[in-house]
């Protein structure tokens, strides 16, 4: 009814007060049933519905600039914005993005993907703005777990000082309630307990009266300050960072945000608007399982559940498994994830050794120093991080972990393409950084007997090392080839002559497909199933080379700094005459759709790679 | 005197506490004497000779582990840990490091070199030591500028919930009051100059007297916050933030701090105990101009004087003059430092255009993804940051920058081999982690002449771009070779036949005598500048490839995912016929030296590099 009448950016100002709620409740239907057939981030829009209406009522579209961080909660301004059609491809090849766009419309300024990124590139558009002599609103929106990367104290560090307006909103659905993953959490948290701070004015007042004068510095300063502790004049850590705060206000209330946004917008300096949502709200089944509606897979909008049961582990399966044996049989395992306990498959682990688990907030950073520090200290650390958000850690990796040789082991989830999040989200550099990185030992493994191999390797090993596997089902293939791990040493699959493809990971899949295909051509192809990609296996590769006239390389990742660049300057070093074809992501970014249509549009499909090589010879 | 009878760990505590004052001086005389000579981090140490004596005085090592945030503050720490001797070849080719060291003293528990690393490394020792039932003693030592890097809030709001002792000193030198750089350094500072709080207790209950009940909640608890921001109960943002604060102490009264940190090792949890000190202290010169004393060449100790004259310029000097040059010819121009106005040259530029300056603190993360918000508003964003440093900001580039071909100019540089600062501050990872990234173009200048026109090119051009560049004297060679910047375009400087080598950057100066020491040597050798990393020439390379027999790339730059492996795969994806021998920094951490010597080591100076070409050939 009312939603019919969204078609265009700020029509929602056409619609009459009394009808917010009507709207509101529209745009969850609108979600859920979307969203249910999709797949994508529920809890976090359900939340979000009347924060972004009270926005979009205060804000002019396209010239006010809107910054979502991470940006999966952004669905409710893309129908605000005149892209409810959108949700019919939602997430899907060629069709909307389930994240904010430049290219998409005009009203979304900024991509986002990762997190704790908005309030730097808000407080970039507000300086630039300002220099300009322009007056438009600049308003970043951060959720309070976002809120634990180190970038965004460093934005709100710095906007501190900045003498122009700029809006931040907290959406504080307090997503770490279950799992306090810090101080700041705790802090939030206890405004949120607060009845009123006035409750509290008179104990405060007491205890200032019965401070003595005089008396030892250090222990009277103390009870003062259990005393603050207890009272929480709301926001005061923010205005002790040097910003205005102004709340908390109701975020399902959109009168009483307008009335605060508006007064936000009269400021003359940033000001950090606190805003309590509720994760899931209008949708029990997501209220009650937050992280299952996080990033949720198509379901049933009655039960909750999803709509095709899996049936197969996939690689985060195996892993989590690994773990709790390991976690039984070495008491030094310790593990560590960036706020993905369930993502990441230590959920089991954490509730088996929970002394043992450290969830350390959306601080990526800080997991691998930290893991440097556990491994300084005697353990042996396994930190689980998706391979597009490792790429925050890169100078963690190299500058407080290989330089030392720490036996760090990291688990790199989400390797390779990972489909409908797009191209914030595939993790196809990985390879590259990595293997810039001396002292570093990188895998692959093939299937996911080799994926359970190599973590029991790697938690053995001497030093640091990675283990790479893709998101979804892991392969069930070559289950006889199962060989002991040794450590450079990649596998023979098939030996043959002509041609040798060297794949890694993901690629020996495909490449078993592509030797097929090739054989059925009439053409010989022998397969090696790399295991290491650094370091490569330097014996595998001069035999290959004396006995083929073309190796291929395959490799889930960008070339740039690939497993194929290495195969190549290392025959180019013993002056192999065999020719090389390398076979990777190609160098741009990829964007949304199912991985396998995404392999045919890059050329990484089992047919595209045999015509490249028809081609190559 | 005193310092004579410290030889090894420990042996501190051996002297009488009256003689404490006198071992503080003479610590300070024997860091003036030595740094004068060898250059190094005078400042920060002369700064710390109290507080590293008060704390070796609570802690036992090896048993007891310190950690140095930065690290640059620890000579006072090698000298009680038996390492006086080491001073003589301090930062010198196989002599001590100018960092702490694990391989170099059981003292040193953890490399650092990098900023804000040391609270999460120092947890992570803690955790391990609980769970391995152990009760030895972990301090991190950080400065007020390394805690503007979110790596290090990331560690405080984890340590907020850590259960175990965990002592993290704020070495407080305000380094900030001269450029306050954000909220948090107003804030030690309103710590730094409020005489005692108690002087302000009435006020504040004055202004709770006042508090009518029921009030507009917003309006009323605005005013009591400002009167609570008067007040500064010291501590309060961090006791927020969920940990125990205790000082303010004065960093240079050895009882008051030792005092201190006893009361700080009996806490169950972790605690922050806020040290004020000077940097420079006792050294006038260096209290006065504590940048120039940061990281000092050699001095002469009278004056404080350069102890020899620089007298032609380097590619800094360069980089300042054309950014004033830009600033005036086009307004847009921005600049970005991450608490580097000095070292970066861009401190002319903020003193000509400070409206257009920013200094973001030790926060690479918030510099380029701020960058990227300027670009979004309009403005040609140029963010200086040294090689090394930039690694840190990995993610950012990829994901907020390069991902919406955003033009942002990063001016990078110490890019290459820096020398005597070793192994953490190599930059020569630069090329291999930018050029994984699609969207990215990235120039080297072979001399002072190209790095003026390729950073005009770069601030004209639309797109993500980089122009990184080496540390020390800027080249003067090949002045009449000039020809206009075109994108993606080499140039060629000697065209003969057989050999032909492409150097980028730094590197072409060597390959200059390469291709002298060759020709003497009866081989004819042509030579490329390739201007660009990425995109490579490929018509050049062609070009070369019918005609030599041997593609010789060199690059101050490791191997992987370098220029190198970009040429090679190019030259195999047109089936050329060929051989490419690499020449780049091997893989492997370069320790401290000079870089003449370090090129001597890697193989990379010019009379191994005709080596190897022969070797091949």
């Amino acid at each position: 009814m009312f939603l019919e009448r969204i078609e265009k950016p700020n029509d929602i100002k056409r619609i009459p007060k009394e009808y917010y709620g009507a709207l509101a409740q529209e745009i969850r239907e609108f979600l859920i049933e979307k969203i249910s057939v999709a797949g994508g981030h529920l809890g976090a829009n359900l939340g979000a519905v009347e924060l972004t209406m009270a926005l979009h009522l205060c804000m002019n579209f396209p010239e006010d600039k809107l910054i979502w961080d991470v940006g999966h909660q952004s669905y409710t301004h893309k129908i605000l914005t005149g892209r409810k059609d959108g949700f019919d491809t939602l997430r899907k090849f060629k069709g909307m993005s389930g994240f904010p766009k430049t290219v998409e419309s005009d009203c979304d300024c900024f991509n986002t993907g990762h997190s704790s990124t908005s309030i730097s590139a808000g407080l970039g558009m507000a300086m630039a703005r300002t220099l300009q002599g322009k007056n438009n609103t600049i308003v970043s929106v951060i959720g309070d777990g976002a809120l634990t990367g180190g970038m965004a104290y460093e934005a709100l560090n710095n906007a501190a000082k900045a003498d122009t307006n700029f809006i931040i909103v907290l959406n504080d659905n307090n997503m770490s309630i279950s799992e306090p993953v810090g101080g700041v959490s705790q802090y939030l948290n206890s405004i949120r307990t607060t009845e009123a701070y006035i409750d509290l004015k008179d104990s405060v007042k007491d205890r200032l009266r019965q401070m003595p004068r005089g008396k030892n510095m250090i222990h009277g300063i103390q009870r003062v300050k259990s005393t603050f502790k207890q009272m929480v004049i709301p926001g005061m850590l923010f205005e002790d960072m040097g910003l205005t705060y102004l709340g908390p206000v109701d975020g399902h209330n959109i009168a009483d945000m307008v009335r605060v946004f508006k007064e936000a917008k009269r400021c003359k300096e940033p000001v950090l608007v606190h805003v309590m949502t509720h994760k899931g709200k209008g949708y029990a089944p997501a209220e009650r399982h937050p992280a299952r509606f996080h990033g949720a897979e198509p379901f049933e909008i009655e039960t909750g559940l999803p709509a095709s049961k899996r049936t197969k582990p996939n690689y985060t399966d195996i892993f989590s498994t690994v773990m709790c044996k390991m976690g039984a049989r070495n008491e030094n395992v310790v593990a560590i994830t960036a706020a993905m306990p369930d993502g990441t498959g230590l959920k089991r682990f954490r509730n088996m050794y929970p002394d043992r688990f450290f969830d350390v907030g959306i601080a990526e950073e800080h997991a691998v120093t930290f893991a440097a520090g556990l491994a300084t200290g005697g353990l042996r650390p396994i930190v689980a991080i998706y391979s597009s958000f490792l790429q925050r850690a890169y100078d963690q990796i190299l500058h407080d972990v290989c330089l030392q040789k720490l036996p760090v082991v990291f688990a790199i989830d989400r390797a390779g393409l990972v489909g409908s999040d797009g191209e914030t989200h595939q993790g196809v550099f990985d390879l590259s950084f990595l293997s810039s990185i001396p002292n570093m030992t990188i895998m692959a493994p093939k299937n996911k007997w080799e994926l359970s191999d190599m973590l029991k390797f790697a938690i053995a090993f001497d030093g640091p090392i990675a283990v790479r596997y893709p998101r979804g089902q892991a392969y069930e293939g070559l289950y006889e080839n199962r060989g002991t791990i040794e450590f450079g040493k990649s596998e023979w699959i098939y030996e043959e002559k002509d041609i040798a493809i060297f794949a890694v990971g993901s690629m020996v899949k495909t490449a078993v497909d592509v030797h097929a295909k090739l054989n059925e051509s009439g053409l010989s192809c022998s397969l090696n199933n790399g295991r290491f990609v650094k370091p490569i296996d330097e014996e595998a590769l001069k035999k290959a080379a004396e006995t083929h006239s073309l190796i291929v390389t395959m490799e889930e990742n960008v070339a740039s700094g690939g497993y194929g660049e290495k195969v190549r300057e290392y025959l180019d070093s013993i002056q192999a005459e065999c020719k090389v074809l390398t076979v990777a992501i190609p160098d741009k970014f990829v964007e949304h759709g199912s991985v396998d249509q995404l392999y045919k549009e890059i050329g990484m499909d089992a047919d595209s790679v045999v015509a490249r090589i028809q081609d190559y010879l």
